[in-house]
């Protein structure tokens, strides 16, 4: 129903907290837009794990019954999201197995790049898999070291493994966290009530008012236990690669990651974008709820009214029936409506964060016709996206991403726009404080350049053709 | 968790349409923030009705299952709030009964003043009921009138009650839709691929397509049979009542309902409260959703900048299961969230669209200051709340409101904000249209007086004292 | 799945207990076999009453949480069994409405042969009817009843409708029980620990471990208060008319009605069977589970041996699945199966305790032959079935019982059998302990002859012609 | 609530049918006495599995929707009884996983003595382990071999492990079937329509209409493919151990299993039981269920009247909610309950299966004598049961089995009889056609010999000292 790409994951543990089970719970709540396909928890008691996993949102699977069953001090959730094809509570996480390490269980945020060629190699040397989930290679890849300590045994297994992936493990008595050494995915580290807590975004702090103290470094292991907290940096020093797209669209924008407020990113966004791709229009408009502070900056720079000429249905539900006929801007008026005494007779600036396919653009600039608008600019947030991540994300392959093989002035005729217009590499870079020069950021789905290479077989799966 | 007056229900009927229920279903779907606690679908297929009803969300009571059950070409549902001491699925509506007018279904959006002498009356008489609501001494009204067409019947009944109805009624053959003589809910009538559709907002028509006509006027009976849509003026005339909270709060922006788009009176409201209770600030902030339009009026007025640093989780399930212990800010927090960034070292105007009880803006004073707000000065998009409405809104009682009670400076304290600010009665007219001299809005909750009158008894159960 | 006569309900009370509400479950739970489509209980703390009704067997739809929520001391109870058409819950029992007696429920154990006529006047006289059940049709009549008394108010009621029933209701103050003047139904009166319980059955005291101590008797009303106990006989006196199918096939065996041992009348059936209709045969196999009682009296009489030939699965579930190719006989297979070594080679006589359809019969026959009975002799441990029960027990039509329109050797034929034996009414009448003389048994099912009289209309309902 | 041994699952497999996944629904269906916690399906089209597993009974899980998903011409599905502990979704069968042999699913029923041990070994070297059941080490073992070709792989991992497995596999292409070298649970061979099915017992054969053909033999390998039914026998042959308590108590009484009709050895243990243990009594009353052709038996060679003075209630859900005060003989009476009429004033025989704890025994006596049995006296159909099972049966440990530590007389006097009988091992064995000389049979419950040695391990688990 919508045209965007989809964060797959959000992750949350926190350590000896006499309420860790529901610590979590609102930890997952503040983190549900990172997944709405399934979530769970799984705690620890000292003596053995607790898990509850289901299918949808997190309000809906946890019930007073079932956290009271998530006995212990110490716990770690996850929400998901995944494509139709792979969705299954066998895939839901926490992944929780017993090996030669004891119990153990896995929160993982990203994919790893080299997943498919090491399960293939595992296969052949005897192991079973239970999920299509990349994350259980790593489990395996655990469950095979021989060293006796588990931050040993994670770090030797990682070490195989490229990619991105922020982790969360529990064992029965330790907590261990991992974020890869590009820092792909965000991670965060704070305190409750001097209790240590690790969370995907910082708004799932301020639910619970924790206090945020840093970000977990990219390289580095945090290791939670009796003795209290180590950190430990067990890869070689890497250039970040940070996702932008989290600025551009992911994150919350009540959140600060990659040491940076999101809202203050997407409004200098909205700003360079009106420096760059100016329109002669009455208003401007953006396409809630992730355009609003783009949509601000432009207003404000380009000196236009900003107008709520767009409003989002949020009682919208998982399953929606359709009706037997046909009826115009269906799909999209599920979603969102125009306000006709706003638009009519206007030349409007619409502000969006992307454009994927540009269905939903089409049908967004035809609704927004049909109120009245005389002219329609459509102006996007960041550059072009050209090309899919590996990283994490859930992107349709290339031959789906209509900028992969349209011009502008092609995509605009499509979407049936006046003008269209992005914003520049440069400017999108500048707007999240970084630089061309030396960037901390990932970029690659709108450059092609992927700074972690893959194997051929990650592109295989996906059904592209290899990028040069 | 909110503190908010709530809408008490939403209506929509369509008649002779092939996909009857659908359509209804989708209406609904529209209306779902007019009602969140049940819904229901009738439908007939000329031979007998057919009923779905369930507790929850449209999207969640209505399957492709029995949606399939629900025959026929004519269709009309409803969604209801209501306080949790009498929700149940008994009370759900559409209410359907068999009497001596054949089968026979109702959707009531509204609330009878003198429900409660006529259902005493009418036990007296021999009458049985089966639901707490109002709306069941409507049907027993009808099926003891001796008038042998529906439609005289439902005259003959509603010349009984007084008080606040937008009704829909099925028959197997008919649709009949009435609006009590002073207008006080909302009712729209439009078409529909030549089919007649009803509905509490012009939002439902956008969501199907359906082309606006006009209200169903104040006093209107409309009866759509096979001989066509009839109109009737069934009653005394009388100076209409439009509920002026339609356009402050209940409406979603994108409805035109009373002769006015709800953004643009909303857009007012914020715009003469900047005139009347200016502050020296230096950003303004919505609390979203309802305040957005008019916090865009207020900032445009004043020339300041206006900032989305509050962010609404949208996400927030019907249940919510609270922390052992208690956590700062959490009953707020799980609704919204500030942007630090934007909010630290400024000062701040809230712009709200009323306060109830004031428990929940104290709390939200309290966030942003913790946000880092210098100042926080709060205003309101309409007059102190000072007296319960009894014309089918949820109130509470009188006792509860804290401007029936409270000044404005002492309102203020408890809030704990540095400045409250209210716009007045005449600024409130003046932005929806009206005028002092010659009122079409009802603005009994802001005044006290209320346009039609009531038996104690209708006070005594909501336990108020009675109003001199 | 099955062809046979179903039992429309069991009914249950317990007053003055501080465990009403579990009780009643319990209750319930044992008269499950009485119906299984929907059960509910309401109970009463004196200031109000509580109710839970739900769809299904009595173990799914109560749980802890919801007997913790019927409140109070007094409660009533009810299983339904309907026919397809007329399930819901709407007709759920028990009924609980509030009219000008305060709030009443009711539940119901019967059929009233007038409710049609009665429901055409209430209508005229602009009553609203909520369900298809003749038992709403009391509580109208109770609510215009101007005594104010309840116990009059229901006396006053009872004395304008005529057919079966047994009754108990429910009032804030008061537990009442009736039972029609004929009986038909039956209904048991108890005590445990010092509170008053009726019942269906005296299976339902037995789980409880409560004392029986008498029936209620044909035509007495029975009213719980504060004051005690008060018996108070409300009708004219009228030959009894005991439904003898409960004896024949709906109670359970370990049950005393109509002041008789079920079992011991199945047993005297099936040894007076043995005596009218012998059989050169081997073995007596019983149908499962009804037909075992008199199947050992049929053994024991003739001296041939006892098998248990036919097993009965006992996790049959209330839907079931169909191949989707045909399967020799599935249909039966799924509740019975043939032990082969005990048939094989074997001329079988079968004791079942009816034929209706006869559809099912025919498909045990054929089973049998197929496990290898060189011979199949069907006996019925009562005459033919030729005329449907108006009196509260679901039966086919007219036209659909094989015998109103086969004389036996037909029915033989049709069954497939090599002999088919029926007890005569003589006999059964003896074995349940009654005479020809002066009978206290209802038999109309096996004779037409219908002892309570009924309109017209009650036929034209049930679809049959008229009979003579 | 019960106080037996309880089987720990029942099979099914069916390959090449076009309604694959129904028959095996089916098949279950009629398997559900073998374990009613969970039950599987797992299906193949050739490209993929598919799978649907649930908690509950066959009848609850499986939907129409969930049947169609099921797609393939090949199934098979497993039903599962656990102890509470290991009660739990992951533990449900069939088991699939994705290995270095493909894609492989596994239904079990049987239990390996050497689980444990090999367990660690597997752990040690690297697996990974995601259920507790002892059939996921079966799925590594073959991960690990490196046999091609799936059934070689089969055999290899089976030389690995000892105890009891009847064994269905399931590939993309093929359904291999394995019985352990002595046989100890049942398994079933047929033809349904040209295409091969097997299964637990013949009762699942009878459902579906198809053709017992013989039983999988002990160490047979059954291989279907599109090369048709290869028999490999992949084992040394070992004197057989089929488990006596199918016989005695587990399978259906419509089954033959082992060679031999069930019902048969159930009426010979009861006739030989009278012969040794006659009483001196009026009635012989079975223990319904399953006591009741052995009472039968019974009843015939002493000569004493059969009656049915036990009536079991067959609506017994899976939960039940406890009445607040206790009652006396609740816990029986819910299964179970008087025909006090049968009973009163004479001397009862009552013949049952077993006596696990007593616990149970001691409520029925006391409620036969309630009811008016001047004398009890209890006659059991097999002999005292002194040693847990390790081979798939769910018992208690040694310490409660009542035998183990009392002898009948204090048994006797534990359940209150005023006489107890058990048959003897000789005689169970010539009622079951086995003789002591050359037995076919495992009588390890009886006699604490066990066919199969097994690791201390195995006894650590259940909590049992080491037998000597």
């Amino acid at each position: 129903m919508d045209d965007k790409f989809h964060e797959e994951c959000g992750i949350f543990g926190v350590y000896k907290h006499a309420d860790a089970a529901r610590i979590t719970y609102l930890g997952l709540y503040a983190l549900q837009h990172r997944g709405q396909e399934s979530a769970g928890i799984v705690s620890s008691d000292r003596h053995e794990l607790h898990a509850c996993k289901g299918m949808g949102h997190v309000a809906d699977i946890f019930t007073e019954a079932n956290l009271e069953g998530l006995k212990g001090d110490v716990a770690i959730g996850h929400t998901r999201y995944s494509t139709a094809g792979e969705s299954s509570l066998k895939n839901a996480q926490p992944i929780q197995v017993v090996c030669s390490k004891g119990n153990l269980a896995l929160c993982h945020n990203g994919n790893l790049v080299n997943a498919h060629e090491i399960r293939s190699q595992l296969e052949a040397d005897g192991s079973i898999f239970q999920s299509t989930s990349d994350s259980e290679v790593i489990l395996h890849l655990i469950a095979r070291s021989h060293k006796p300590a588990i931050e040993e045994a994670i770090q030797e297994a990682l070490l195989q493994v490229t990619g991105a992936y922020s982790l969360i493990f529990l064992t029965q008595e330790k907590m261990v966290v991992v974020r890869d050494p590009r820092g792909f995915r965000p991670l965060c580290f704070g305190w409750l009530d001097g209790s240590p807590v690790v969370g995907s975004e910082t708004c799932a702090f301020d639910l619970i008012d924790a206090d945020f103290e840093r970000e977990v470094e990219p390289g580095e292991m945090l290791i939670f236990s009796e003795n209290g907290v180590e950190s430990r940096k067990v890869f070689a020093p890497a250039r970040p690669s940070f996702c932008i797209f989290e600025h551009v669209y992911f994150s919350r924008p009540d959140s600060r990651i990659f040491g940076r407020s999101v809202y203050q990113s997407r409004y200098l966004l909205g700003k360079y974008l009106a420096q760059e791709q100016p329109a002669d229009a009455d208003i401007v408009v953006p396409i809630p709820d992730s355009g609003v502070a783009a949509a601000i900056g432009f207003a404000r720079e380009s000196g236009l009214q900003f107008e709520f000429g767009l409003i989002r249905n949020h009682y919208v539900g998982r399953t929606f029936i359709e009706p037997k006929q046909s009826i115009r801007h269906f799909g999209v008026r599920i979603k969102l409506n125009t306000v006709e005494d706003l638009l009519r007779g206007k030349r409007v600036i619409l502000v969006d964060d992307s454009i994927v396919r540009g269905t939903t653009s089409r049908k967004i600039v035809k609704m927004v016709r049909a109120a009245g608008a005389t002219e329609v600019h459509m102006r996007i947030s960041c550059p072009p996206t050209i090309s899919p991540c590996y990283y994490g994300v859930d992107t349709p392959n290339k031959r789906e991403l209509i900028a992969a093989s349209h011009s502008v002035e092609e995509t605009c005729k499509y979407i049936e726009a006046d003008s269209l217009g992005y914003l520049s590499h440069e400017g999108m870079l500048r707007a999240c404080g970084d630089s061309e020069e030396q960037p901390h950021f990932c970029t690659a789905c709108y450059t092609g350049k992927y700074p972690v290479e893959f194997p051929e077989s990650a592109l295989v799966q996906i059904g592209d053709p290899v990028p040069r």
